[in-house]
């Protein structure tokens, strides 16, 4: 048996994140990792034990990094978290106690693309519903299947043109999709830009969502943009908090949604395929090595 | 109520063509359309009381055009299908008989290009295995989704590129998928050229099946192509004959791949998309109009 290699840098580890469980193995070949699912202490304890000392902290989307949580941690120097997303984190807490913060950058952007053209040919050509048609036993019975929408010539309006909108956006063009997009600020793309995204949906037939959870875009598909989008109107949403690859209360899912066959829903899984998970990993890996030879992160979050 | 238009051109409907609910009225307007359906005759004598003297012939690809049924119909000059395939013709007879053909031509290949690409990201990225696990209620029970497999880097053959092949290789060349294709000869493309199907399943992890069903092609991807393209392999067969959208037997599917989580079902509907309904109107009204003004076929399918 290899003896605990104590002379690797430290690295607490929370929310178990799933790539580990394919690269945790050359991921402890680098750090130390303090584990608390694997530890018998509960985890309060096993943070008390370790919290100290510990300079540098890997974490998933589903944890939460709180005020509170951070001050157990006087040494923690900076948090890697494997998801795009950052929702999760405060962000001002760890500026504040000068934590720097390394994110998962684009690793997932083109998987997220992908899967979101998917939903959107999904939900216009029915391919769920049609799945669910044949294999309940239909065919035979009504023959006729209802008719679907073209994918080509929709207005598509893409809500945050940051690298999975981009990806998004050169998907959907040799569809012969009609591009608009919402953003902070005008990109240089050939796009129409709108500022404001009740005017993207009133332009638009298919909003796809792809800005970060934010203050400020929390609940930013109101009522309003859902009704200037107009009945024939359709949702993409691989970002956070509202419709279909993502929900707010995660797993529970709106009672509402589930039996509408107009509706795709995913367990927020458009980030995941396997392929990902060694650039997962690299990015991940690179962000703690980066740290530990006090270079600079490679997906810093906070303006260090 | 109007007047039956006597003097208008008269068309025989057999199959009663789907696009005919939308746009029937229109057409209707441009030639006498004799609708079996529609008729208190039975089939064969509806077809017995207008068979002499009928010019024109409308069908739909259900429709069965073997060398009885053209025996019957001794005027019959021109037969226009609502379809792209035309293995539902007997074409050989045709030619003997001097009748003109006209299929959908190129009308649905955008449509159902795009519908391969949504069956593929599904395949992939477990779109409808997603849906369902969502809809059961799994996803607070389970947590873990199966990891999918990245679309990026795939490498995909396509067989037969025709218009159809064509749109499927432009839409999934921005998904970073490696691209070549099997084809009677090679095309002004750049895409690597496989003469043989077998070779081309070595190449590939995915086959999208985009040509016609002839006498040629049936059971072209058989158990040695399939086994060429290995146990991870995917098949997507928006053509006629084996597998995804289309079966041997429609509307009869094989028990064996009802239960199957990995395959994707849909009712033969990738050409069917309602605002493609329009343009196969016009075409259809185009072809016919075409032959009565003793002009060439629009897409004419014998070497006339």
């Amino acid at each position: 048996m290899a003896e605990p290699k104590n002379d690797l840098p430290a690295v607490i580890v929370l929310g178990n994140p799933s790539f580990l469980k394919l690269y945790g193995e050359q991921f402890s070949s680098k750090f130390k990792l303090l584990k608390p699912w694997e530890s018998s202490l509960p985890l309060n304890q096993f943070i008390t034990t370790h919290a100290q000392s510990v300079p540098a902290m890997l974490c998933s989307g589903g944890t939460r990094v709180t005020p509170s949580l951070l001050r157990q941690f006087p040494s923690l120097r900076v948090i890697v978290t494997t998801s795009a997303g950052l929702n999760h984190m405060d962000l001002d807490e760890c500026r504040r106690l000068g934590i720097s913060v390394a994110n998962a950058g684009t690793v997932f952007s083109e998987d997220v693309a992908d899967f979101a053209v998917g939903l959107l040919i999904d939900v216009l050509r029915k391919v769920s519903a049609a799945d669910r048609f044949v294999k309940n036993g239909l065919w035979p019975l009504h023959r006729d299947y209802p008719l679907a929408s073209k994918v080509g010539g929709r207005k598509v309006g893409i809500v945050g043109l940051g690298s999975i909108g981009l990806e998004v956006a050169k998907r959907l063009e040799p569809f012969g999709c009609v591009i608009s997009y919402q953003s902070r600020k005008k990109k240089p793309v050939p796009y129409p830009f709108y500022p404001d995204v009740h005017e993207l949906a009133t332009k638009c037939d298919v909003l796809v969502i792809c800005c970060a959870l934010t203050d400020q875009t929390r609940h930013l598909i109101n009522k309003e943009v859902l009704l200037a989008l107009g009945k024939q109107g359709i949702v993409i949403n691989i970002a956070r908090g509202a419709g279909l690859d993502v929900f707010e209360n995660e797993p529970n899912v709106p009672e509402e949604l589930l039996s509408l066959d107009n509706v795709v829903l995913s367990p927020h899984v458009a980030f995941l395929a396997e392929d990902s998970f060694q650039d997962l990993y690299e990015l991940m890996s690179g962000n703690l090595e980066a740290f530990f030879f006090n270079k600079p992160l490679l997906t810093p979050v906070l303006d260090d």
